[in-house]
């Protein structure tokens, strides 16, 4: 613990400024208060699969951003695009958009099986507002279901915290549970003819909850639902899109939705969303008024036709989840040299781990926060992310900053 | 008329291109379709208050890619902290914001009067929002009220076209006439105790109407209003940011707001919003809930405080008002000159122009096409933008072009 001092001396007094002049210091998923002790809240430099805070402390990262950072942070390629569109006098903001707006377009069509058009935004929010409007839109009716606990963005209807919201911003929103068929079923029931759309992840991904994966029969049942009842089926690929599958995040499974919502790593880190449609719900996409001022900027979009042949001509899906492979099976191999009862879930390539009767998180605090000491950026309870620059060499340092973890874990708390 | 193939050949191309991939071919404020014929879709550069479309014609810029661009394009000084900030191994979207973030929040605060505090984003819509839920947190009540025909973004509560929203979205919203106390005082009683926030922009500038400067009497009664009920006086600031006054629009009239929405211009083009709020509301800022993917990347951060500098150090909104009242006073002089009858209206630096009997814009259609033809970009029903970059010559070339958009409205509608 001698260490903490030295990796938080600048950080710190970057936290007593920002308590000034930012209500509480910090706010959204960034807020390093969520995060035990330890954690920097500023970071500074980011290359490859490493991370570096304001004290000049390194890290291997695990959170990729909380996602955008797919191929490692200053991929080469992405920045080359990036540098090429911010030449000379070259468009990004204007009146109207540069012609890579048409090209990106024609690239994810391409990409993404169930695609027949694509609208870009700038929020991952932007984008699950978007189909949730353009639902309504072509099917003239309201209700909307989502799983309990999922997360679809910080908008009004949506926020899982709805302070300062009002009862009626979720008027005509209804829940059903993850993978429970019955409970969809019931809430298609209560709808009573008023069915928009059905909102899902790729998978159960929600914070806290060890995660879950697509039961595939239950998703072809949604699917089903939704040709019966006409209402929209959008799967929410925010978080997972492009890191599950080269292409829709339900491609492997065989499973078409009408329209997905994506952002986070479709461009590497830039600021970009995007909703993407068949051709059943384009009229209805058209009809609506949706827009922003940065909405149209060029170079993120650059960045993200780099991206996206970046991962493919890598492979990088199949590389995160090999790479996801090896830091599990080290993290499951410490646990129990250390005598810890541990559950890892999700897909390797965001995977996510919980303590054996650690229900208020106690035991990933101490795991995580030692974990970073020591140079590994984990997160104690919001699912991790690979990214295509981790490296065998990137598992194996960030296993010696976990196995200190479960060190301290087993210290704290004993064995179990 | 012989030059239109000229002009749109790419363009044309391009627009059947993206009438495949994009809904409609495009959407939200960008669509050309609302624009006369002549006007390009697609534009590839800009420098200064010039602009280039697809086939190379060359544009003096009115719209600023309606707003943000508030030094000119590729301003060489933001331009440089552009390239600093992203050299080498830099952060932009990390799992932390970089200390930019703390910088900028302390700059905003020294600059705008009324700021204690700041928040970020990515849209105009999301700060919009953010006050609003910011304002219902704080005061545990709903009512929101705006003026009628206002514009403060596209989200389900505010768009201007509710397709695919709900009547719900909009339950605890009331109108009142801008620049109408009595109307005003109805909706606040219309309230009856349940009034959390009065949003307001700082002059009238809805799109298709004449503009209307706001009557500082009226706004110290929305100020005393708030006061009297603890409802926040939220100030729109999204369009007029920094193009009205160095600081918040309404400090030259000396009616604080305590709560501001800001995006557009505040990084002269890159993609940035910012909540600005006082210490009473800074609580009800810290307890909701509002995030993305993107909010705390550095880059258009260090964009941001390069732009603030440069709009102080050029005191760009006075030479903003001298080069709009140069384009006003010649635009009247060549209406005269052509016996057309025009209003010009609003401040000089975001100036509009409708003739006379032209309810349905066909005379602003023919006048914005040929003045675009002839080089001038302007907007038939949205107010303009001048920038810190448009010089006596820039408006001399463009009183050429908008002198044959007289000569053509009078040609095909005669005088008035």
């Amino acid at each position: 613990m001698t260490d903490v001092s030295r990796i938080l001396s600048n950080d710190t007094s970057l936290r007593e400024r920002a308590r000034v002049v930012i209500p509480g210091g910090m706010y959204g998923h960034q807020n390093a208060r969520s995060l035990p002790e330890g954690f920097p809240q500023f970071l500074t430099h980011g290359e490859g699969a490493r991370i570096w805070d304001v004290d000049g402390n390194e890290y291997v990262d695990f959170l990729c951003s909380y996602g955008p950072i797919v191929l490692g942070h200053h991929d080469r390629r992405v920045d080359a695009a990036f540098r090429a569109a911010t030449e000379g006098t070259r468009a990004d903001c204007q009146n109207g958009p540069s012609p890579v707006m048409v090209d990106l377009a024609e690239r994810l069509v391409e990409v993404v099986d169930h695609a027949d058009w694509a609208m870009f935004a700038k929020n991952g929010t932007d984008a699950t507002t978007m189909c949730v409007t353009i639902a309504r839109a072509t099917t003239g009716r309201r209700r909307v279901l989502v799983a309990e606990g999922a997360y679809h963005g910080a908008a009004p209807w949506c926020t899982p915290l709805p302070t300062g919201t009002t009862p009626e911003d979720r008027a005509h929103l209804d829940r059903f549970r993850y993978n429970d068929l019955e409970s969809v079923e019931a809430a298609v029931a209560r709808a009573d003819g008023d069915l928009a759309a059905i909102v899902v992840s790729p998978f159960r991904h929600d914070a806290r909850f060890d995660q879950e994966l697509v039961d595939p029969a239950w998703a072809a049942a949604l699917r089903r639902i939704c040709d019966d009842t006409g209402a929209a089926l959008v799967l929410d690929d925010v978080r997972c899109g492009f890191r599950l599958a080269f292409g829709g995040s339900w491609e492997p499974i065989g499973v078409r939705p009408d329209l997905s919502a994506w952002s986070k790593a479709i461009a590497n880190g830039h600021p970009l969303a995007a909703v993407l449609g068949n051709d059943r719900f384009r009229d209805g996409a058209e009809r609506i008024y949706v827009t922003g001022s940065f909405w149209f900027a060029a170079v993120p979009m650059f960045a993200s036709l780099a991206t996206i042949d970046a991962l493919e001509e890598d492979d990088a899906v199949v590389h995160m989840e090999r790479m996801g492979m090896l830091l599990r099976a080290g993290l499951a191999e410490q646990a129990a040299s250390h005598g810890l009862t541990i559950v890892q879930s999700g897909p390797p390539q965001m995977p996510f781990l919980t303590f054996s009767a650690d229900t208020a998180f106690e035991r990933a605090n101490v795991f995580t926060a030692t974990a970073a000491r020591h140079g590994a950026y984990l997160h104690p309870w919001h699912n991790w992310f690979l990214c295509g620059a981790h490296t065998p060499d990137d598992i194996a340092d960030a296993l010696v900053a976990t196995d200190a973890g479960f060190a301290a874990v087993r210290a704290a708390f004993g064995g179990d």
